[in-house]
């Protein structure tokens, strides 16, 4: 188990990778680049939907669903949106197979069955969303539609890792259509607050809310905002992007209506989406060289109690206790699990969860139902603690909430500890190999000293962050004008 | 709206279509045979899924997420699946478009980026799942896998019909793998108890539990146990299915493990799964002339309350005795929703809800705040009744129990007057052709006659009944001898 574990300062890469399958969350498929998501690893997904969804619904959003597949000629209507995703799309060219003639028992694709026009998967669902919506407005009576998708989207990349980047992803995909850019713009910006207040209190991850520069923008877009988060190794992560998207699809699928004072307009859309990625990014931020850490707030188990036992009689006796807990701390919201497996010895149970990130492990023994005591474990500090049972209720609330604070707050030290400001392109270099994170600094303005910039040194601009003070500077490279800084960083 | 609606009695089908459309409920898409789930639509879906994923967890199942694509040559493994599917699968051959020179602006394939092995966009996910569980299985200890997933799917279909079939469609699908195949058959059986228990208590649809003829019976399956309900126009269709694998899949995928006694052998699977289907089935079983009916377990809002007013004095005082009742309401888990938009008019409100099968209306007017009372409306009866104020909680609680009972109880009544035992096969085709519904008749067990029957009649078996009793007779087309009816229709 753990002991395998490659340790993160020898190979953060290589940890991450072992990780994610020892602690039994993903693994890779027969099919390249594409992963299973395996029942542990899904249930964390299935509460950050669920949190998620209660968020979009309480901001107005319903849910939908589109289809899988875009025709190419829907596909390429919105230029630069279809520039964008091109070259990593799977296409469906045919619709049946039939027995090989010269391959017994085998299969192959029926010539005869080519379809008169390829369809795309989704890489996105813009175009086939906003071909549909065509039918949906006419007037400013409909309007808004807040819609949002949970949906499976294929984006062929050619360098995969489990969660982080994905031949095949499960994300949500949310699609507004407004009668105003103020109020698209609005839209776009609130969702963007929703992903940040998910990410900080869910997740426990501090984030950076800010804008994408040109070239880092949506395909498709005039304006990208989104949540950057720092990883422990020093490196950013996308965590999620809210774009504004102007009247481009709306001219692109030719969407109008007719507003309050009866004259034509194209209509304003939005775009906002978060993805399986944050899977990687939970995984990156708390976890340590034993293991996943998980945030209460998102654990499938809060709580693990394992009994200790040496016959059947004791085994009774610890179930009893253990099950008054578990319909106490059930009655409280808390999930609970009693792990009562008779093919695994405690400490081997003990290792197993403290590698799948359980963040609380209560164990009871003989001894501990003479002195009506419980041993409480915790999986963030391994710190240890005698409770008596009576107050075990109380202490395991408390400590739930004390560790989502926690795992927030020492994320919260790491990522402020990792914004460094430079004002020169020698130490702007020395900080990225360095001491790694965010480096705040001036910057031309132009796409041209970005690139150039990510030539020499790999770092992007991660955003301009919302929250900015005006302050006039030079840009380390060209030493041209600037009136504030942005944050570059490598980024996964 | 519904006064637009086609009548049942004079065109059934044209009815359906126009019902799906009108309420809201889905549409028809730029991909041909895929369909747009609309937000009301999807929310009666969301509220099945909720339902039935918590009747999966009780029974032991977790979600997990397995690849959309399979490789052709997992795919082509077991044969006999493959050979089910072969005809209508969607087939990914390349992953990149690029520019077409001959035409600016649009998109090609590009030729170069022509997939080694195609990929079928899945049917049925069998073969990619047993491929992984192949990873997962050593022993007995790692029996038995409980696994569900909730995913999209794709089937080729030539003729395709909103919810009822299209080319995509949503689904949940379970795949578990056993030790023994007595544990497999029990869990085949558990799970179409799970869809018969669903059915009847969230759709208020009646459902016959049986097994299917080997014709009929899933590709790769060893048996196909089934739920058959019947709608108003006296066409069965089929609500879920739950398949014994046997070791089919094991075998195909190689997958054995070492029992108790350190023997090897193949695992024992089994796989089971309800549709977007099930919407069609809710539609056709319940809904009228005016519009859809939703039973009230299923319906997204329970209650809608429509304020009457004529100017904002009175729309006040109408709104804060709606906010108290629900308030009132929601504490009691009722879903309510207020409907107060300024755009249009009570009657046209009355419509729309009406249209869409919210269960209870409530009106509230300046004459009921006088006398501290509220009009409620059912939408299944269309009777209306004056409640005071006071009581309305416990009226609408009781309602609602009294609506979704007397839904079921309506189609109980119905599919009961229509399972006809007939002995002879002109009375079969009479019965088929006129009074419609199930024909209980004897069959004399071979593929041939019931392929023959097909032929003439249009009728399919639809299943052997679990609850048979044992009779002797004659098979009603070749007078070959029987030991039990079966059940025949024309289906969907």
């Amino acid at each position: 188990m753990s002991k395998n574990l490659t340790k993160r300062a020898d190979d953060y890469s290589k940890w991450y990778n072992e990780l994610v399958i020892k602690a039994d969350l993903a693994e890779n498929s027969a099919v390249r680049g594409c992963m299973v998501i395996k029942p542990y690893g899904y249930a964390i997904w299935e509460r950050m939907q669920a949190e998620l969804d209660i968020m979009f619904k309480e901001t107005g959003h319903q849910n939908a669903y589109f289809p899988l597949f875009v025709p190419k000629s829907l596909f390429e209507a919105e230029e630069k949106n279809a520039e964008g995703f091109a070259k990593e799309c799977a296409v469906v060219t045919h619709y049946r197979l039939q027995n090989d003639p010269d391959n017994k028992g085998k299969l192959r694709v029926d010539p005869n069955a080519k379809l008169e026009e390829e369809l795309v998967v989704r890489p996105t669902s813009e175009a086939i969303i906003w071909s549909t919506y065509k039918g949906w407005i006419q007037s400013y009576r409909d309007l808004p539609i807040l819609v949002n998708q949970w949906a499976n989207v294929v984006r062929w990349e050619m360098r995969t890792r489990l969660f982080l980047r994905t031949a095949e992803f499960l994300w949500q995909e949310g699609h507004t259509a407004h009668a105003t850019k103020k109020e698209a713009i609005e839209e776009t910006i609130q969702m963007n607050n929703v992903y940040a207040t998910f990410v900080e209190n869910f997740m426990a991850i501090p984030v950076i809310q800010g804008v994408k520069t040109e070239s880092e923008r949506f395909a498709g877009a005039e304006e990208t905002y989104c949540i950057e988060a720092l990883m422990q190794d020093g490196k950013a992560l996308q965590a999620g992007t809210s774009h504004f998207l102007g009247q481009n699809f709306a001219e692109a699928f030719d969407v109008k209506f007719t507003n309050k004072e009866g004259k034509q307009d194209y209509v304003w859309a939005t775009s906002w989406g978060v993805s399986t990625r944050l899977m990687g990014a939970l995984i990156m931020t708390h976890s340590d060289d034993k293991g996943l850490v998980l945030p209460p707030n998102l654990a499938p188990y809060q709580v693990v109690i394992v009994p200790i036992f040496k016959n059947d009689e004791q085994f009774e006796a610890v179930s009893k206790v253990a099950n008054e807990i578990i319909e106490d701390l059930k009655e409280r919201h808390i999930r609970v699990k009693f792990d009562k497996r008779d093919t695994l010895r405690p400490g081997a149970k003990f290792a197993q969860h403290e590698l799948q990130g359980v963040p609380l492990r209560i164990a009871i023994g003989p001894k501990d139902l003479e002195d009506k005591t419980v041993e409480v474990a915790r999986r963030d500090t391994f710190t240890k603690d005698t409770v008596l049972l009576e107050r075990i209720n109380v202490v395991v609330e408390n400590l739930l909430e004390e560790i989502q604070e926690s795992l927030f707050n020492n994320a919260l030290d790491f990522r402020n500890n990792h914004i460094t400001k430079v004002d020169d392109f020698e130490s702007f270099k020395d900080v990225l190999e360095n001491k790694t994170g965010f480096v705040s600094a001036h910057w031309d303005g132009t796409s041209e000293t970005e690139e150039k910039i990510k030539e020499l040194t790999k770092a992007t601009i991660r955003c301009v962050p919302l929250d900015n003070e005006e302050e006039e500077g030079k840009c380390i490279l060209t030493g041209g004008s600037s009136k504030q800084r942005v944050l570059f960083a490598k980024a996964y």
